[in-house]
């Protein structure tokens, strides 16, 4: 069960609370996020809620079955809304559409591209400065030089940046530099830096692992969240199947289904799912119609030439259709009955 | 490479074309379908295909690299259209709808799932009669007494039927009662199966196997092609994967692929895709913005008492708003860029 | 639950152990065998089995709660013995081998192999006279002239014959010629034909279908069992993951899963399961030390010019070898504790 | 290529190398591990190795043309074989045995356990005091309070230790507690990790993902070893796959094909492959057979109330059974053709 505490509760109020549930042998974990004070309560005993919530201090008490507590949906009915300043929301009520290269490779690079994104209204760029490789031979990203550069000119045209972090000893590092950390596919069960995740107040995206369950990754947000960190976002990236006519299989039956399970909001991201530039638009525009929160996609001014990634990097013309396109297409889902 | 004879051709002028084939060590095979005459020839020899191509009696030829031939989008471009009579058609150009219960159970059951069709406009009512299922002692079907009434019932309402055919001996004992032949997904590599249906001249639509892969699905088609029947439909269905939230993972990048490497009509079947009714209808409208020809769903008065597959099947409200928004959705997808 | 009948059973008592099934509202279904007569009853109602079990003509009773019944170990403890005749068995006491090439290609071939398996007291020969080809311009096998002159040649020399069935018109057809009927993987599922192996007294080895879950395979089994026959072995063949560095991934779990659960003989295919030669006989090892009742494998005088398979058929000598150290293993593996 | 350097190589002749790859246009990484010097170089210039390879100071030079390359067999044709000190040998000439609880749980617990190690001769004991959860609230393990418990009873009864690292900054605290540090599933592909255990000297055994593929297994172990540390061990511990009959599916397939490809020990995990306790003893056998350097299964006093993972955990009795058939099984490997 998850109880919710009244911020002004006194500790002998709470000591009552904590006291009473030990008495029904579950276990609590406290947690203190940027929004309130939760305890989350797990035990076998069949107890009527009533009991404990009438108990002051108390603002409200639910029993959620689900593996996951604080995510689920059974417990927060009202869909997450992220806000990430100067007029830029992610969660129900608006489509974020995020762009930009695979990686950060260079100034030139980069200013070519956020002009583009300022041309199509697209507020938040993608971009790895640090990159998971599978060969220790590949290049592996500019590392915090490349951020820091990213930042400064992100913020002098009012672009938001999401980033991928790897490793706990990044957290406070990219910190002051990032508005959305993204943890990746490989690191979505690092339950270390999912730990540290909880630690900060800033949005973090969770992209679902390429063999992860949905369950999984409702688990990886609920690390977070109970760590202390409210700001979460979950993002289907393509699974691996036994398929071999795409890189990966972008499973987009994971948006309505996590629509239902959980009051998070839910990205797709294309280019990753299917890994083939020419199916990255209509599966994008499929990931609207399922009812996705936004999509992030590779775009690049001269893919074939982008460090990594090419193959399933859009150009800007492919670019800014896909953005004109999402949008009609994301205005036709809120009048559908 | 794929040689398309001019149907006036003379037997020696064939007998020509076959020997110069045969010297190239090419293996040949003659295809004769409703709509014409072809040579399908197949070896490992480089040669300049207008040697052969400027012989008496060819009106074309093509090289085609891919394992399937003639269902190749690299040899014919244009889509193929079915006619079905009576102003219904599959393929592009039109958004084909075909609803209907899992399995045929009653007239009573028929006859109110008939008129919500009508009602809402829709031209193809789906429909087992013959069920496979894994377990030998589950429902298996009305069988023929059950077709031969739907028959009669839908013809009197300009209804077309699509039901599956599960062995050799029912090609021809339902042949008069269907006007599509469904192949189901346990038996997409029924290779004996494959070649009675491309002796007939009614639609065959192929279902892809739970774990088929797409080239497969293409081969499977080129069986029935090969066979000497051009009137093909592939159906996307759901594929087995890790998932467990959902009975199949409903595979959308089946359909910008197969739309690319084919020339037949793609349909995609959210009920078996995903298997729990309230994810039906966002995976429906994800299908068609993906690029789908059509859906086919089930439908029944009460989804709850049907004989199989209640669990993922819309009752006539739902059904009736599914129908609406899809042409709302597939008018959009015509209008983009 | 499954009642096994008294064969002198009068049709007075057997009317009413049908009616009080009946009474409870359980599905009937009844089944004979070469062996013996049941009932299967499916139901909800919870019943004292006694209250049936004492009906004059019954001869044992048994609560099943698998999807399967009559092949389930709840069911039957004792492991299925098949006997082929001349000293051959398969199933618990013995390690069956089986060997020889993907598909009959001619006289001599036959010759060759028979004289391979004769010097290594190999009694079982596999190989294909109708071969499932998932594109339609591949070899399909020498069809039944094929069979008769195998099944002739193989009785000269006490060999017996395990060969695949396709469609249910060869059932009648190969009856004669073959020894084992061989339900291929593509299908486990095709219920029809698993129907019509139900009708005749001929062991029916059923591959596991490429994606097909043990229970699916199990329930197959069930479908031949069911329809009155009991002489049935199960064979894990590999299935289709993720993995690409074999062909499939030959799933060695199936075995002490299979042998707990069922009561019929568990058969590896090595050659198909990983389809790549120079890991076929550890994998093959391996199986045996997993608990298999036997090996069924491909081998050619030639693999390099086989006409099918040839990457993972074994050479004679490669065949002899792994002979020998199958039979070491399954010794050791009777000794152990 | 791969450049072994000579020890006592000068700066200059190391420059000169350096230079002429440059040339090629080659990417140089120099790599210092315990044993050698290497320079590993990729690129696309066809070249005759021997202009290099007369160069002075260069041992011996090998193209590989694997995306591992230090890892492959193509370069190292022996087989490592790692010595943890005391006669405790891992990799070809040996059969590793390691067993342990899941987790640590107490001083009473690994008293018993370490007891039936010894009195069964088993030298490496598993045991994990970081757990990975995939829910925040389930138990995390003792961490190092625990592991130097652990070490301190294991350095006195002569038993090596093998225990999880989950992050960078627990490299430097645990190192001098563990014989062998494990990197599990869900952190094969941390890169990070992988660096930062490639600069110590201690052997590490990387576990393949849950749906990892064996080319990733392969390039992570090349992480480290490039990094600088030579002493690697590979693990097959099961992957995920459509089946739903055991926890995971054990791929032995995995073990010839890695004997193959590596000269690195392989070691096989039946206690998560499987995840059943009745199947772990069958594929441990099986997984000898199939060519594994040793085992690592999950053992404890009462299974029934481990703090985790007692579903799949063998009780004292079982476990020295299956030591005793393990070494059984090996030897006759060793006696095969």
């Amino acid at each position: 069960m998850i109880i919710q505490l009244d911020p002004t509760i006194s500790e002998a109020a709470k000591a009552d609370i904590l006291s009473r549930i030990n008495d029904l042998k579950y276990k609590v974990t406290e947690v203190n996020t940027q929004r309130a004070h939760y305890l989350v309560a797990i035990g076998k005993a069949d107890i009527d809620l009533r009991t404990i919530g009438q108990l002051p201090g108390i603002l409200d008490i639910h029993r959620v079955s689900d593996e996951y507590k604080l995510v689920s949906r059974k417990w927060r009915v009202r869909p997450t809304v992220l806000d990430l300043g100067d007029g830029v929301r992610i969660g129900e009520g608006s489509l974020s559409i995020m762009a930009g290269p695979c990686s950060i490779e260079s100034e030139a690079q980069m200013e070519k591209i956020m002009q583009h994104l300022v041309d199509n209204d697209v507020r938040i760029m993608r971009g790895g400065v640090f990159k998971p490789r599978s060969s220790p031979y590949s290049f592996r990203g500019l590392g915090m030089d490349g951020l820091k550069l990213f930042h400064q000119m992100a913020r002098a045209r009012g672009i938001k940046i999401i980033t991928e972090v790897m490793q706990v000893s990044q957290v406070e590092e990219m910190h002051d530099y990032v508005d959305v950390f993204q943890v990746g596919a490989r690191n979505t069960q690092n339950f270390n830096l999912l730990d540290a995740l909880g630690g900060v107040d800033k949005p973090v995206l969770i992209k679902r692992g390429i063999s992860g369950t949905l369950e999984e990754l409702l688990s990886s947000a609920e690390y977070v969240f109970s760590g202390g960190n409210e700001k979460l976002i979950l993002c289907e990236r393509g699974i691996r199947t036994f398929e071999t006519a795409s890189r990966n299989t972008l499973d987009l039956n994971a948006v309505p289904i996590l629509k239902e399970k959980t009051h998070l909001p839910v990205i797709v991201d294309p280019s990753h799912g299917i890994g083939i530039r020419d199916y990255v638009a209509p599966m994008a525009l499929a990931g609207v119609m399922a009812g996705a929160d936004g999509i992030v996609y590779e775009a690049h001014e001269k893919p074939e030439e982008a460090a990594s990634d090419g193959a399933q990097t859009l150009n800007f013309a492919e670019s800014a259709r896909l953005v004109r396109n999402l949008r009609r297409v994301y205005a036709l889902r809120q009048e559908l009955e």
